[in-house]
């Protein structure tokens, strides 16, 4: 019987197999439209978030989904074509797709054009919720690859200099392939994580000085009042979000930022584009070579004395990946209001529910 | 005549123009061993950061490239080759050159390659100190590119969970067209800039907490005791900086951080590599409507409520161009303990020296 865990109310967080989050995520979306096929790489991309510890990103979002779906915003049936194909790129029109659709659709084509062209370049134009970014990057690197993603979205951080939402929380994911395992970087250009700052809300405990901005723009510690994240490192964090808005959305010609900052129709939409870049390592040099040089390089690093304060030196999706592996073998916690949620999207989509422990 | 600052020290700080600086660098290389060509070219990207007000990677320099050369790290009269050619890409092996040599040599042909095939990838194995990047990504914007320049380097910053360096501080430069001039990201990876930290050290200053280690890799507050600066917002900007060296160092079979880690011969010695990807703007949509949106962005955000305590929205590289126009016209302010640096060059290699007001 896998371990149950108590949340902070003190009611038991009860564990779910990710084969038997998957069944039910795959069932409820094609009740909400989406073909088999979509529906089944949806609900992989979500509980593999789930799987890497990631839950912001997971089963989590399977009721907002649906919402968006009903709201127009989500296409469950998108014609995705390609807009502009060259030697090493390709612009695809998303049609609104499901992020995980779309974003797959991108990795594959940019890993056959850089299989081609040493580089391949993927951009995708209106999709929606793209995802955990890092379930692309590592399907690029097995199949060689050293691989980009970035996505942009609407604006929920704070501009350096301005006392309001101006940019996103646009993450990058960056990965290579490695003796020891893959390292795959997936941040978000935030001074910290949404995720944090849910907890600290949940636990009711004070945020850092320079963490959020409140509703009204003002600095604030009170992690209730905190609506919204700081950049990272001022205008630096900012300037890469700003960045990512442009080389991703405005290279689409679907600008998201400024249609929401000026306040139009379309800017109160939910809408995102994204990109996916892969580098064929094997064509530069001697990939089992570089396999080899990323895991010499992770073993230096963690050869270095330890920050007692860190307690220990990890290399970028270390800690998902010991996550995966526990959370493989012993279920995924879903916290009681999530299952009730689910519950009751179930019944209304007359979806059969799953068992839990 | 020029106005005259003053420096910390009382000493009236001179200004220079940039021609004045670019003939006397351009003398100083030709005489250090480089090609006229080349000695001109990296006077240029040298006096251009003085002109965007990035004096860390300006005229500064001159004496620690001689010494780059003379200490045989640095090739004066490099053979730079293909090594690797694709539909999308180059590897260039620069052979130790000048890394303004180099890196406008890869900028050079990813917008060639991205004119051909949509994104353009030019890696540069060994070269040396890069510059200012903003100066390569610019370049390929005024041929109407998005463009995108990485450099990666020894360990200079601390790797999160770490008390010691184990990462550099590897720049990041994006750039963009755009109708109000293009919009330019250049910026480290660690939390503060080298020159914060200089600066810092020479106004005695306590810094804040989080910025530095010292030489034996505790935190420090102490200016003059901080060595080792800190990666931006923890585990992302040393987890940036490491995906830096992989996709870079790694991809070009040239490792620097696990080189110097291990102490080996190699490792001691000033090396570098670059990355410069270009991506054809006009291929994905029209270019004036990009130069167009990149501006109505902009000036979305400059319409944002003002934080009082940073008192105004700048974009990336707005600052830098506004100082640009003003030491245009001005000169360039060059301290006394760098004039005098200068001069002891110019006499060793009997360069003439120019005139300072």
């Amino acid at each position: 019987m896998p371990p149950t865990n108590r949340s902070a109310a003190g009611q038991a967080t009860p564990s779910v197999s990710a084969e038997a989050l998957k069944r039910f995520a795959t069932e409820i979306f094609v009740r909400a439209g989406m073909s088999e096929a979509h529906a089944g790489l949806v609900a992989e991309v979500l509980v593999w978030a789930n799987l890497r510890g990631v839950d912001t990103h997971g089963v989590t979002r399977i009721p907002r989904y649906v919402d968006l779906i009903e709201a127009g915003d989500m296409n469950p049936k998108p014609a995705i074509t390609v807009r502009t194909e060259t030697a090493a790129s390709v612009l695809i029109e998303a049609d609104r797709a499901p992020g995980p659709v779309a974003m797959t659709t991108a990795t594959t084509a940019a890993v056959r054009k850089a299989r081609e062209a040493g580089i391949g370049l993927a951009l995708v134009r209106a999709t929606t919720h793209t995802a955990a970014l890092g379930y692309y990057t590592l399907a690029a690197v097995r199949e060689g690859m050293a691989a980009i993603a970035l996505s942009a979205s609407w604006p929920n951080m704070a501009y350096h200099g301005a006392r309001a939402a101006g940019v996103s929380t646009s993450p990058i994911s960056i990965a290579v392939p490695a003796d020891g395992g893959p390292v795959v970087l997936d941040m978000a250009t935030g001074v910290v994580s949404m995720g944090k700052l849910v907890q600290a809300k949940k636990a009711g405990e004070a945020i850092p000085a320079g963490w959020a901005l409140d509703a009204n723009g003002n600095p604030t510690t009170d992690p209730q009042a905190a609506q919204i994240p700081l950049p990272m490192a001022g205008p630096k964090g900012s300037g890469l979000a700003l960045m990512i808005e442009c080389i991703t959305s405005l290279l689409v010609s679907n600008p998201l930022l400024a249609e929401t900052l000026e306040g139009t129709l379309a800017g109160g939409r939910h809408r995102q584009n994204g990109l996916a870049i892969a580098i064929d390592v094997a064509r530069f040099g001697d990939a089992a070579a570089f396999g080899r040089e990323v895991s010499r390089l992770v073993a230096a690093l963690k050869g270095l004395p330890v920050d007692p304060e860190v307690g220990e030196i990890l290399v970028p999706g270390e800690r998902g990946e010991r996550t995966f592996a526990k959370r493989s073998r012993e279920g995924i916690p879903v916290p009681p209001a999530v299952l009730d949620e689910l519950h009751v999207l179930a019944k209304r989509l007359g979806a059969t529910m799953f068992a839990s422990s």
